[in-house]
C-alpha cells in the first residue's frame, strides 16, 4: 500500500513513520509513503496557503489552489483513482471497521490541515472520506493521519508477528480485554490471582471471559449491544450486577 | 504544566513535540516534558520489559517492575501526587471535556505500552485514569499520548493566538462547523455561495448557523441530543428534513 500525506509539517510525521511497526512494514515492502508539503505548490509570491474567510470571522481558511495542484501532481502519476481522506472534526468517527475497509485499498491520500478550516471546495471536489479520530480538538490533522496510517498498516499481510498482534486485538472481538498478569507472581505483596497459576485451562478461560464481560459492562456497556451474548453470558452478567 | 511520558519509543514523540504549537508552548514556558524510557529501569540482565502471560495465551505482558521503578523515580522529585494516565483500548473514551479537565492539572504522567498488554497491578496501583482515544487498534500508546498532550497543551493560557484557536474550536460549541470559503470567489468554475459575498452579516450568520445545524443533523445526529435547540432551530431542522 502507498499513502501520500499532504501536510505543512512533514517533520512531525517522519519520526513516527520511521519507528516500530511502520518502519518494519516499509522494510518488508508492505507499505510506502510520501510526505507532500503543499506549501511547495502555492503560486503566490509569499507561499501563503491560507486566507481570510469570506463572510468574515476569526481564523484562516486553507485555500483551494495549493491542495488542488498538489493532488493533481500526485494522482497524474497513478493509474487508478485513490481514496482521499480529509482529517477534520466534522468527519465520520473513525473505527476499527473503517481501518479494515481502508486496509484493502492500494493507494490512499490523506489531507491534513493545521489550525485552519478547509475551503469547502476541497471537501466537495477532492475528498472521498472525511474522518475524525474522536470528539476532541487537535492543532492539526497530522496526529489523526498518523493514527489512521498506524491502524491500517498493522492490518496489512505479513506486517505483524503473532506476538505483536494478539493481545490488543481482542478489542476487535467486541468485548474489552480481561486483565493480564506476568511474573513475578508476587510483586511487592501484590499477587496474581490464584486461578491463573492453577494450570487448569478451562477454569482460566472461564475466568478470563467473565472478567472481559465484567470490564465491558462496567466501562463500555454500549459494546454489549453489538455482542452476540449467549445464555450463559447473560447469566454471568446478571450475577455481576447482583454482586454490586 | 509538566508532562512525563513513559515510553519505549521516545524517538516517535520528539519530532511531534518539537513542532508547531507544542514547540511554541515550550518556548513560552507554558509546557515542559520529559520522555522516560522505562527500559532503563529494568533490573534484569537483558533489559526485558515484558514477559509471558500467566495462564497462557499469545502475546506478551508489560511487567510491573520497570514501570513501578520509573514512576517512583519521577514522583519522588515532585511535591504533589500527579494524575497518571494509561493509554489503552479498555479506557474511558477521550473527549474534549476530559482535555479541559486535565488542562487544569500541574503535572501529568502518561504510560504508553507497545503491542503488549499491561500487568494488571500497574492499572490497579499506579494509574488514576485509563484513556482510549477511540475504538480502533493502534500499535502502541505513543500516538494516543501525543493526541492527549496536543489537545491539552493548546488549552493552556497564552498558548494559542486568536487566529489559531477560533476555527476548529466551534466543535466545542456542540454543533459541527459550517462550511468555510476563502479566495478566489471563483476557483476553476467552483463558486463561493453568494450570501458570503453579500456583506449582509445578519444573513451570513443565519446561513452559517443553518449549515451547522444541517451538517450536524446529517453527520452526527447524536450531538443534537446535547445541544440546547431553540424553537427556531427546531423549525430549521424540520425544514432541512422536509427538503430531502
Amino acid at each position: 500500500m502507498h499513502i501520500d500525506i499532504l501536510t505543512l509539517f512533514p517533520e512531525m510525521i517522519e519520526g513516527v513513520f520511521n519507528t516500530s511497526i511502520l518502519k518494519k512494514a516499509q522494510d518488508k515492502n508492505s507499505f510506502s509513503y510520501q510526505l507532500v508539503n503543499f506549501r511547495d505548490y502555492t503560486t503566490n509570491k509569499h507561499h501563503k496557503v491560507d486566507d481570510y474567510p469570506y463572510g468574515g470571522g476569526a481564523g484562516m481558511v486553507l485555500a483551494p489552489q495549493p491542495i488542488f495542484d498538489a493532488m493533481e501532481a500526485i494522482t497524474k502519476k497513478r493509474p487508478s483513482k485513490p481514496r482521499v481522506l480529509l482529517m477534520c472534526p466534522q468527519g465520520e468517527r473513525y473505527t476499527q471497521k473503517k481501518a479494515e475497509e481502508l486496509s484493502r485499498e492500494e493507494h490512499l491520500i490523506i489531507i491534513c490541515g493545521h489550525y485552519e478550516g478547509y475551503d469547502e471546495r476541497i471537501r466537495e471536489h477532492l475528498v472521498t472520506d472525511e474522518i475524525s479520530i474522536g470528539d476532541y480538538v487537535l492543532t492539526g490533522g497530522e496526529l489523526g493521519a498518523m493514527v489512521v496510517v498506524d491502524s491500517i498498516v498493522r492490518l496489512l499481510p505479513d506486517v505483524l508477528g503473532n506476538s505483536e498482534s494478539a493481545p490488543m486485538d481482542s478489542f476487535s472481538s467486541g468485548l474489552l480485554e480481561h486483565p493480564h498478569y506476568t511474573r513475578p507472581a508476587d510483586f511487592r505483596g501484590m499477587r496474581v490471582p490464584d486461578v491463573l497459576l492453577s494450570g487448569d485451562h478451562a477454569k482460566i478461560d472461564a475466568w478470563r471471559h467473565r472478567e472481559s464481560l465484567k470490564r465491558t459492562l462496567q466501562r463500555r456497556k454500549d459494546l454489549l449491544n453489538n455482542y452476540p451474548l449467549s445464555e450463559e453470558d447473560r447469566l454471568i452478567l446478571k450475577e455481576i450486577m447482583d454482586d454490586k
